[in-house]
């Protein structure tokens, strides 16, 4: 399974664990990138003084590379940027903001750039930048998501085609069979979420995780399109935001309504009725929570099934 | 590529043509089914007389198997099922209404049945109406479609985990990158709707095959969900819906707005401003306007280069 992507990031597989909000601290990141995969920390739910712990720890934890996900519409980017590369984190995935701005500077100081894109028209403006890789990320994936609502199976053959950059699928890729399937869209590896918020290793809340265990297909929606789309679970908050829309409420009542602290509510406190639940379409297809390890051990297990399968087709 | 699909269908490619209201006609149909695919009949926009010529003229151009697309909530359907059975028409897909009236009716006579669903729950009810053949269609798909919003990466490999039934994946496929991608998922075959739209047998207006030609991708939006949800190109027709939504028309003035025969309008008679202009996601990605034939061939060309290049990984 090595590849250029893998040879760029020194990894064993083309598996990248995304960085995501309240979930992936060091105990995730480190666990995945001594799986053979790249954990990232999100550090979007990060002061600046976490991340430095949480960096710090997972260097501890692991000598394999690990990466930071940092969205640059953060309030104290550039004292998360300074913690970066004092430390020699070897990659970061960009994502929500300009790449413009800060690309080079991180390539610079040696530091990898991938950049999340939900468009080719934002795909083109990252290779304008130039990113060292290109992550393209499909209506079904969780949390905040892109206006256009291309899904993963349609985005990714139009990135592929337009440039020669490495692509990263992301959205929907929670198995091995999905994993398979972004590598025939032309994907060289994929980034996977919502599979890795329900691992042990994930900081969110229990209550959290069983949530999403329990999820079927239709529970989710892309919702708050006006403010930052994101893909949460359809709870009581949700309905609260579906009655806003009903009224026809302006976007300042939706501003109103989404609050503050709700994803930290969710997520990290275990508030499932008044929390924002973020994940992903995929969740329907989760049959336990497992480690880390387990679960990069299976996928790549069922990535070769299903190889096998169609080769004998 | 022969398999259970292939064999049941009497197809040589497990490549099937959707069925589409204002494209596809005889001679799409039987340019697909003499090319080694499966060609369908889109009956939705036709009377029975209209659906009893076609069927003739398709029977006269091609040997081969070809089927019927049948939406079930259509008005005359009794007709409709009638001329089916006198023709001897060997399979029906059926969509859009519920599979237990007329499933059994059918394959007293012979001819097989495969349902199109959107959700695990519609699948599960399809494989209790006793369907020989389950459709998993993705959100990314054009014309109506489904209100859970689950994509085909995501909708697939749940139906194929919960049931043993031949699976079609249909929605964001039309090349033959996605068409293995729909394999890895678990699919034993592709229905391929938007690609075939555009080719020089189907029997849609000149300007809406250049209008879907010219689409990007963010072109399409899944609207209407108050009334029957439709993916169609964002024109001056679709710009009035979004207006209605912004003032919060009720679902009386969004049925007003939507009027009769914008189908027709649009794709039929090419008015791109005030037609209905139904298309997948998937249509950002096609770069000409080609023979059935022709566009048969490079799907199998592409599926096989691909699965080549990810052997030699």
């Amino acid at each position: 399974m090595y590849n250029r992507l893998t040879n760029l990031l020194g990894i064993r597989y083309p598996i990248i664990q995304a960085g995501m909000v309240w979930n992936s601290g060091w105990k995730l990141a480190s666990s995945v990138s001594n799986s053979g995969g790249l954990g990232l920390i999100g550090a979007g739910s990060m002061t600046p003084e976490i991340l430095n712990e949480h960096i710090t720890k997972c260097q501890k934890a692991t000598k394999l590379p690990f990466g930071v996900n940092l969205p640059l519409l953060y309030k104290q980017i550039e004292q998360h940027i300074k913690i970066i590369l004092r430390h020699q984190v070897p990659v970061v995935f960009t994502s929500a903001g300009n790449p413009k701005i800060w690309t080079k500077t991180l390539q610079k100081e040696g530091v990898a750039v991938a950049h999340v894109v939900s468009s080719l028209k934002f795909a083109l403006k990252a290779q304008e930048s130039g990113v060292d890789i290109i992550v393209a990320e499909g209506f079904e994936a969780g949390g905040h998501n892109g206006r256009e609502e291309t899904t993963t199976m349609v985005l990714v053959p139009i990135i592929r085609k337009a440039m020669n950059l490495p692509l990263i699928a992301a959205g929907g890729i929670g198995s091995g069979r999905a994993m398979l399937a972004a590598m025939a869209l032309g994907a060289e590896g994929v980034q996977i979420g919502s599979r890795f918020a329900i691992t042990h290793e994930s900081s969110s809340h229990s209550h959290f995780k069983q949530r999403v265990l329990d999820s079927m297909d239709g529970d989710t929606i892309l919702t708050l399109k006006e403010l930052t789309p994101v893909r949460l679970i359809k709870n009581a908050f949700y309905q609260e935001i579906k009655a806003a829309y009903q009224r026809g409420a302006t976007k300042d009542e939706l501003v109103t309504i989404l609050g503050k602290d709700r994803a930290k509510l969710g997520m990290f406190e275990g508030d499932l009725d008044q929390g924002e639940l973020e994940i992903g379409q995929v969740s329907a297809q989760f049959d336990s929570i497992k480690s880390a390890r387990k679960l990069i051990d299976e996928l790549i297990m069922e990535f070769n099934e299903t190889f096998r399968s169609l080769k004998s087709m």
